[in-house]
């Protein structure tokens, strides 16, 4: 599902990040937990973790010993410690640090929406303990106690902590899209492997599109056979796939798009469609014409086997059927389908496609599920229990509750359009257009979910386009409303962001293994500084300037570039304390070195350049790089020499400030803002805030 | 097997490091193959790999399809390219670059010592052709092709060569111990993957030892069932290792070690051994008492069944049965067995391992299998077939093939003793003690191994021991004899280290993170600087200097140091340049550059240090290199005044240097020597060498 419509219009990085005091009852050094608990009082001491550490498990969930076994393995990767070190029995327990572990109930077999996952931990000198009413709760807390692991003069330790946690929202998910492009299973697992470490619950996997169908169907073999270029999950896989998320607190539920979004299930069944055949695999991105034929009942026949088959392969109560997009152009060219919506007067397409939802209700039903489709599926004609996620918005949200239907939201939580983490974290589902329901009313929304939709996207990529930003929205659909500290959040991120890295999730290592093949060089020092400093284009600006095919190469610096650039980031704050005279000692000096710094770049980037296509893509956006630095050390000068910067040179400053924040390459110069502000300051002007230029929208 | 008489006494880094001209018949760019190619012609001209290029397939061989399907897969992460832009189809071929690939005949089913690996590949700037007997000459010839990939100003391509390649030796290999620590398949396969990089065609899988057995028997469950911690390789798993390997032309050989250092198997069947049991797992390392009873009918028995079971699970010709480090105590402390001794005329322990090799041997031989085993089985009872693998050397080599046996080496390719590339990359088979040998004995010689025992290493460091030294060993097995340009070598390893990062073998990316964990910061630049120049205490001396047990963390700065230190070897050969009178512009800026980094490191580290018990291990070396800058750096003064450095000053600093170059938290501080040049030239004296201190090696 895409959000076509408005698109929100970023400020620069700076605009939210208003200093605020993080308060959050650290007493000594602070904590990085995320999504921060509900309730956490911290006390003097720690309990130290060495080899001899061991977990004693109380509970009769048969799930708990795999439970324990997953977090001893977990603790192995942040600490380093070996893979026999660790114990879950009581005698080995006798007089070493241990964590006693209680699980009151056994979590379902088949994880249900709405299970308590509710824990509390204490850690104290002499030993932790950690009790929940179900083995749920048990994993969130073990990932809270691993989030308390930290390296200390005493070798690894927990500090000595009291926390009651649980979960906001019932439903904390992230969607990928295997369909546009194939994510091979160590993706998936990995991108597991995170969700469970800031506490998301429900993996949404995106199985089919014009794209590719993923999934191995034993019914229907050629969907899988012609329409996925031989690179599809097979049930097993799948079967794998969610033990593994099982194992760690995740539902998952698959999503088969229809009517539209289809064109992928054409290519083995063309009858499937509302236009003659034959079809192929869709190379572009976009929304296109093919869509099932809702008025054969062919139709209906074959998505009842075919929903059939997945629902048992899928355990999860919900089964989602898309439902976005349908351009409606194959029915309107369609006499037979014309006459059908004549004979059942069906006034529009809107009328036809409630039809079909109508009827694949009743399948899904009938296959003991619960429906689940984006906003479009919303008729009064459907039955209360179906499922909206919502990609229009908190009003959408508030508007299905009022009618009684359970929604959650993914409007703000896109991922794929690179917004950077303070926007996502701000959203809430209970913001906006939900904000006046009645409690009654805000219980149907049922918390949201993360999309990575897979245009520009390969398994090199998708992680860095994921985290750390994911952890933000865990955090918004986990923590107390009241938590909203952006500068508490970043700082903890910091860290999240490389705790991550532990999972083999590759956000941070593939940047310079990709600038590396970019210069074709390991001296990469001046692209690095580049790319540090810029970010792909937003929204779906990549699309509409040129690149409309899944056969392009991503391996450009748009592509190796952060969603958000921290230095960037961190460049600004340092700015905006300067020009609003917040002034420390040595801060001058740091700007006046990173201005320096970038000013002499781009002379050593031009050598990497003459080696590479892909480097001289950026020559021009380190031009702009190098003229931005030598703009802001004349900035400064003016300043240090306490005399107005004369008219005409800001003006051409502000010109050329304007100019380098202009997309090239498809990636924007995220420090123009900050360097505009010093030129202001230095005319004697109030600084202001750049808005990210429509084209990088 | 371990080498446990003479290790080589390290000189330092530079001492092997002489200047030699690379002469290898580049033209124009240089070219990072390795192993280096016998015969290579470059030309003008290149081809340009785009979206559009596709390899069209000539030959019979049902393995050409899949081998081209990897090959492209491989292509695709060495460009950043997409999963879809490649075809294998002629069609697509048509007005586009393509690769053309015959080969003439179907390599084995079961692939075989001794099958044509060669292979002929012509560049032009219209097109490529690679033609070879075999599809494993295709499969080594699509590997140089990949290695000339590189990013120019048109683009990805390929320089326009003409190679024509055949292996030196039909045996290289590479043995990873499973058993000291467990070695899950993603390690495994990684290392295939780096190991079909650079042409390795053997790998020879330590599965059972004294710390545990690690595969999966249904004839007798109790071996991994109680041998393993749980951790073991199930039947499934080797044969998916096996196939995987095969489709890289890789050979699988396992080697179930015997009679000795088989603790593991007693666990659960005891009443192999020589003693009574019960017997659990080894945590210790080194060479233990229990030994089977090679004087019982059921020990011949048991090992019937077992390599029966074993033999049908691996296809390869070869079956390992290792032989090594009998210590014999067992043996000397049972009165049966001195009693069955005494009656069969065997005079010693080694006569009754030889009597038990005899046996084995015709157990392996009836399940259609030829033994190998480490130097000890060779004995003239044992017929010609077998094959010796030597940890003793050359001479030992020399010897069984004078008496008519095969043989390879692993002496001088142990690549967890911790020595540095240029050692490896002098020792050939045909050197030392074969050096004299006839042809046709020399033919005995099949090639070589290198080593990694697993006592220091998890699944997190294990890659970093392997890789890249690696390289230059399979460089040394495939490529001419005359190939021995050792800073050739080092140039284009620099390269190869990092194009093995696409396989995700670790050894470069988990530096940083591991480095992380220790400080409990991302502000590691200060132990980076301290680990960038140490080394880990060389051969056995981390055994014999404290950490004797599989239940120690491994996640130390020792841990996470290479084996070789790029960045001291690079200070190394610039200081060489620098007293030997080959000064450039620049140089003498350089030296004092690095000097001044380090003497200021020493303060940063501490701030590191008092947060982590870790970082705080090694603030004597810190405070080490801190002094060898300041001393650098007073050298460099004295140069700079054309004063000689008095007497009291010099005889001071060299005393500075020998205490620093002492172990300390089990690392050395491989600067060391070159500060000492550094003195010494200062003083007016000859530069010399340090050597490895005695407690290190």
């Amino acid at each position: 599902m895409r959000i076509l419509c408005a698109f929100l219009v970023f400020a620069t990085v700076t605009s939210f990040s208003v200093a605020q005091e993080a308060s959050m009852g650290q007493e000594t050094k602070p904590l990085h937990l995320m999504p921060w608990p509900s309730d956490i009082k911290t006390s003097a001491g720690q309990m130290v973790i060495d080899p001899s550490f061991s977990v004693i498990l109380h509970g009769t969930d048969p799930r708990l010993k795999k439970t324990a076994e997953i977090f001893l393995d977990d603790l192995r990767r942040h600490t380093g410690m070996l893979p026999l070190d660790f114990s879950t029995t009581e005698a080995a327990a006798a007089g070493h640090p241990a964590l006693s572990v209680t699980s009151e109930h056994a979590s379902k077999e088949i994880q249900e929406l709405g299970e308590d996952e509710s824990y509390q931990l204490n850690v104290t000198s002499s030993g932790a303990e950690l009790s929940a009413p179900t083995t749920l709760g048990v994993m969130r807390g073990l990932q809270t106690f691993l989030q308390l692991v930290q390296v200390t003069p005493q070798g690894f330790a927990v500090s000595a902590v009291t926390i009651q946690d649980k979960p906001r929202f019932p439903w904390r998910g992230l969607m990928i899209d295997s369909s546009r492009h194939f994510m091979p299973l160590d993706v998936i697992k990995r991108n597991l492997d995170g969700m469970a470490a800031v506490k998301l619950n429900v993996f949404h996997w995106h199985l089919s599109d014009n794209q590719g169908f993923r999934v191995e169907s034993k019914r229907f073999p050629k969907l899988h056979e012609m329409g996925s270029d031989g690179l599809y999950y097979t049930q097993d896989q799948i079967r794998n796939v969610i033990e593994y998320a099982r194992d760690r607190g995740i539902r998952v539920i698959p999503e088969f798009d229809m009517p539209g979004h289809s064109t992928a299930w054409f290519v083995g069944y063309p009858d499937l469609a509302s236009a003659p055949g034959p079809y192929s695999i869709e190379r572009k991105w976009g929304v296109f014409d093919p869509a099932m034929d809702p008025t054969r009942e062919s139709t209906y026949k074959f998505l009842d086997v075919f929903i059939g088959e997945m629902a048992k392969l899928f355990p999860d109560q919900f089964f989602h059927i898309g439902g976005d997009e349908v351009n409606g152009k194959q029915w309107d060219a369609n006499p037979k389908i014309q006459q059908f919506m004549h004979a059942h007067s069906l006034k529009d397409n809107a009328d036809l496609q409630a039809y079909f939802n109508v009827r694949v209700q009743k399948i899904v039903a009938k296959h003991g599920k619960t429906m689940e489709g984006w906003d479009e599926i919303l008729r009064p004609d459907l039955p209360k229990s179906i499922v909206i996620q919502s990609w229009r918005g908190q009003k959408s949200l508030g508007d299905a509750a009022q009618q009684g239907y359970r929604g959650l939201l993914s409007f703000g939580y896109y991922l794929d359009l690179m917004a950077p983490a303070w926007y996502h974290y701000a959203v809430d589902p209970y913001g906006d257009g939900a904000a006046s329901l009645s409690d009654a009313d805000k219980q149907k929304i049922l918390g949201g979910e993360a999309c990575e939709w897979a245009e520009y996207v390969s398994p090199e990529i998708i992680d860095s386009r994921i985290w750390p930003r994911m952890a933000p929205i865990a955090e918004r659909l986990w923590s107390p409303q009241t938590v909203t500290d952006v500068n508490s959040m970043y700082a903890r991120l910091d860290v999240i962001n490389h705790w991550l890295d532990a999972y083999q999730l590759n956000h941070n290592i593939n940047y310079d293994i990709m600038l590396r093949r970019m210069a074709g060089s390991d001296h990469i020092s001046p692209l690095r500084a580049l790319t540090d400093v810029v970010e792909p284009v937003k929204g779906y600006s990549r699309e509409r300037t040129g690149e409309p095919t899944s056969l392009m190469p991503l391996n450009r610096v748009i592509d190796a570039a952060r969603p958000e650039s921290i230095a960037a980031r961190k460049f600004s704050l340092l700015v905006n304390d300067f020009v609003s005279g917040a002034i420390k000692p040595g801060m001058e000096a740091q700007i006046r070195e990173t201005l320096t710094r970038w000013r002499d770049n781009s002379e050593k980037l031009t050598g990497l350049a003459a080696n590479s296509s892909i480097v001289q893509e950026v020559v021009p956006v380190s031009q702009n790089l190098s003229a931005l630095g030598t703009a802001g050390l004349q900035a400064l000068d003016y300043l240090d020499r306490g005399e107005k910067a004369p008219d005409a040179w800001k003006t051409q400053q502000l010109e050329l400030v304007q100019q380098a924040f202009q997309p090239k390459a498809q990636v924007i110069l995220m420090v123009a803002g900050p360097v505009q502000k010093l030129i202001q300051a230095s005319a004697g002007e109030k600084p202001t805030e750049l808005e990210i230029p429509k084209t990088a929208q």
